[in-house]
This record gives structure tokens, C-alpha cells and sequence, in this order.
């Protein structure tokens, strides 16, 4: 049988749903790499699967989801900070970290959508360090952007948390995409069995992953289990529906696309697009 | 003018409604202590304001409180955990974290009310690991807590968290007690003061406090900020409010004590109580 390529990001919130996966089933062949590169992989049918962001996932266009398992929040998500050193009203000028895609495209949802501005946006490189940024507001995301704490800015917005509050609807960050016409077979379990597992397992993630990010293991623990959520459910799928229609309406997502979950491609007789 | 005696829980997330409150009126005397030492200095009238745990303002009986002022969350708080190595349904026996006596309520309340258990409970000396205890359970509260791993224990289960998704309302853990008959006078202002300067200054707070406490600056600033919230409105007295019924059941507050706004003694005729 060959194997089945799966990618997922190299993130610490990642970490849960890929915990024991290649040991639930013995063809999945995993990869971890920055989520643009995994994007470009999928497209490029080097993976059949991804645990991709789900602006690029919208952007494909013809990826189906594993269902019942994403990355969210229905609140506060502590990784996706906007800092600021105005309130809201008065932003006219944002960085935006290029690590994630969909981060920035919920930083215009709320900017132009929400708080009805039209600011400048500007990438952030890699190598700049965000205390240094000249624009009235800086988008930091991820892993290092959690240990970030920017005193100097007086506004330090949670995206999570403001996206929550004014849709009502959690975020979803990210789910496992399946490119079309895979067939995961007797693998697909492996998916849910290692989403369970990872849940059981997050304090010993935190114990394991903690050290080399730079963070503290109880703090990781409480990100991974109580900040991060990781069920796919009617409410999450309403949150990303709205986001998808959002981003669509900013063009930075197509509009056409479904949301379809993953089925097993000989099962059934006409798959919807 | 004979100064006013104030006392707070020297908790990190109560260093935003301190900062600066002795500056913004300089009759007032700051003093940081532990929680239940406040609560004795309060009745000894040693101190005639203390920023205490709810618990021990419902116990005094006869304090009002500065209004508008809180240490609340609306969902996880990350600073209240309950950890576990069974899921809730199976909790036989708990050890409780001699810190907070408004947690140890709030654990009881959600073991007895809301799963209709009847656990066994012991008290987890301060010096004792609690990696070591033999409870199913054992609740951790604070600054120190907030570290605490604990990958042994299956379950995490965040308090606030918990709360919020059974009653839909805020958890409140600590407020303002102005002890009865006490006139703030043009002091009173002092506390609005300082609590919308430490919110502005949250990430200098981080990063002054965060080295002390053996945690990270940005995991501080998000504690802060995006998990800690401290207005004190109609939703949270609601949440306070049930709170209240729920652990007076339990013989674990008296029943009888009202919530009164402070009010400056001559300015009304006669205060509710």
C-alpha cells in the first residue's frame, strides 16, 4: 500500500492532533513545515493531507476537512496578539508578521469590517523585531509571539477574543485538509484516535515541548488545554463560515468555495462542490 | 488628615488596581499581604479597605464594595486549576491548595452542585508537591500555580473555565471591601484611577513583575490583559450573586450578606444592608 503524505505546522497548538498518529496508522508518512510551504506542497501533490490554516484551505478551493477536528478558540487564543499603541479607532498603520495568512486576514476583517478603517498594512519581516516597528500597531502570531510582551505599546488586542465578541462565534484556525480524490481508507480513524490521545497527553506535550520553545510547561499545558480548542462542531463551522464570507468580501479569500467534509471517495456517488 | 488603611493580595493580577493608587491619593496606605491575613486585618480593624477574596467579603457580612472594580474572568483563568486524574464524573477524593478559600467554595460548588458528587476533601500543605498527592484531585490556585505541569494528571480542568460554561456568567474572585462606616472621601476616586492606569500599563506591569515570579513577560502580559478582566458590571454581580447562593447551600458563606456599593457615609441618609 503506499503511503499517505501528511503535513501539519511545526506549531506547539498542532502538537495534540498529531501526537501517536503515525502509530494509528502504519501508511501515514508525517512532515511538519511552516504552513505556507505545506500549502504549496499540497498543491504541488506532494501531500495528500495537511493540518493547514484555513485561509489556505479557502484558497484551494477544492480540499474536503477530516471531520470534527480543528484548531480554535472561543475566546482569548493568547497566539494571535494585535499590540498597539492607539485604541482601535485610531489605527492607521499596521505590521503584519508574515508567518500567518490567516491571522492577517482577520486582522483586516476587524480593522475594515468591524472598526470601519481603511489603514496602511505593511509586512513585518521576519528578522525585525516588533518593538522596533514604526506603525501604530503590530501583528504578532504563534509560538514566539506568545512570549512577546511589548510594553511599549499600551493595547495588546487578542484576536481571538475580539472576534468572539463581536460575532459571538468561535475562530477556527486551522483543520486537516484532504486533497480531492484522496482515499484515506481504514487511515481516516487514525486522525481522531491521535486527536484523543493528544488531549489525554497535553501535559506531557507542555513537559516535552516547553524547553525548546522557550516557555514555561505549565503555561504551554494551560495554552494547550484550556486556551485551544479542538473540536470541529456546528458553531465552529458557523464561525468559519462567517470568516470565509468576510475575507471573501476583503478579496482575500475566493468566495466560492464549500466547506465539504472528508468522505471516503468510493462511498459515495456524487461529491458535492 | 488620618491616613486610610489599605490592603491587597499580592497576586500578579492584582497589581493592576494598585498601581499608582497611592499616588492618585496620598492619605492612603498600601500594604500587600496574603489573602486570609487580609481578611483578620480587615475584621481588627487594621485596615479599612482590602482588595480580599469574595469569599471573605460574604463572610464579613458587613462590608460594601468600590463599584465597578474587580478580579474577574469570563472564561478560562488560567490561575485556577483543578487537576486531575480521573475525568470529573470519577472524583472520589480532592486535596485543596490552602491559598483561596474562594476556590476551594467555587470546587466544591462544581463537584457537588454541578456533577452531584460527594468527594472526600483534605487540605495540601503548603510545602507539599503536588505531583505527589494520592487524591484523584488536587486544586491549585495563584502565581505559583499558574506554573504548575502536572503532566501525571490526565485532566485540567480550569475553574473559571468550568464555571462560565454551567452558569453562562463571570466568575468574580476578589473586589474592593470597604469596611462599614468608613468615609474614603475624595479618595474614593484614587481606586477608578488606578485601575485604568494599570490596564494601560499592563505590559510594563508584565515585564517588572513576570522575572520575580520565574514567569514569561508575554505570558504575564496575556494573563493580564486578555484573561484577567476587571470591570465589575451587571453580569459579574449576577455571576457573584450565584456564586453566593450556591456556596451559602454549601455552609460555605452565610446567606444573609448583601452586595452594597460603597457610598460615602454622609451622603446618603440611611444604607442599605
Amino acid at each position: 500500500m503506499p503511503s499517505i503524505r501528511v503535513g501539519a505546522v511545526n506549531y506547539l497548538n498542532s502538537k495534540p492532533l498529531v501526537e501517536g498518529l503515525t502509530e494509528f496508522a502504519g501508511d501515514l508518512d508525517l512532515s511538519l513545515d511552516l504552513p505556507s510551504r505545506l500549502a504549496d506542497q499540497m498543491a504541488a501533490h506532494e501531500l495528500e493531507v495537511g493540518l493547514i490554516p484555513v485561509i489556505e484551505f479557502l484558497r484551494a478551493e477544492s480540499y474536503s476537512f477530516i471531520p470534527n477536528i480543528g484548531i480554535t478558540s472561543h475566546g482569548p487564543v493568547l497566539s494571535v496578539t494585535l499590540f498597539s499603541r492607539v485604541p482601535w479607532k485610531d489605527v492607521r498603520t499596521v505590521s503584519l508578521d508574515e508567518g500567518s495568512r490567516t491571522s492577517a486576514a482577520l486582522t483586516r476583517i476587524l480593522l475594515e469590517h468591524r472598526h470601519r478603517l481603511t489603514p496602511q498594512y505593511r509586512q513585518l519581516p521576519i528578522d525585525e523585531p516588533a518593538e522596533a516597528v514604526s506603525t501604530d500597531a503590530v501583528l504578532l502570531i504563534g509560538d514566539r509571539a506568545m512570549k512577546a510582551c511589548l510594553p511599549g505599546f499600551e493595547f495588546a488586542y487578542d484576536l481571538g477574543h475580539e472576534w468572539n465578541e463581536w460575532t459571538g462565534l468561535p475562530m477556527v484556525f486551522a483543520l486537516w485538509a484532504v486533497r480531492e480524490g484522496v482515499d484515506l481508507a481504514s487511515s481516516e480513524v487514525a486522525f481522531a484516535q491521535a486527536k484523543q490521545l493528544g488531549l489525554r497527553r497535553a501535559g506531557v506535550i507542555a513537559t516535552r515541548e516547553a524547553a525548546a520553545l522557550g516557555l514555561d510547561a505549565g503555561f504551554c499545558r494551560r495554552y494547550l488545554t484550556n486556551i485551544i480548542r479542538y473540536d470541529l462542531g456546528p458553531r465552529e463551522l458557523a464561525g468559519l463560515r462567517r470568516y470565509h464570507e468576510l475575507a471573501a468580501d476583503l478579496g482575500a479569500a475566493p468566495r466560492g468555495t464549500n466547506l465539504v467534509h472528508y468522505h471516503r471517495p468510493h462511498l459515495v456517488e456524487s461529491r458535492q462542490r
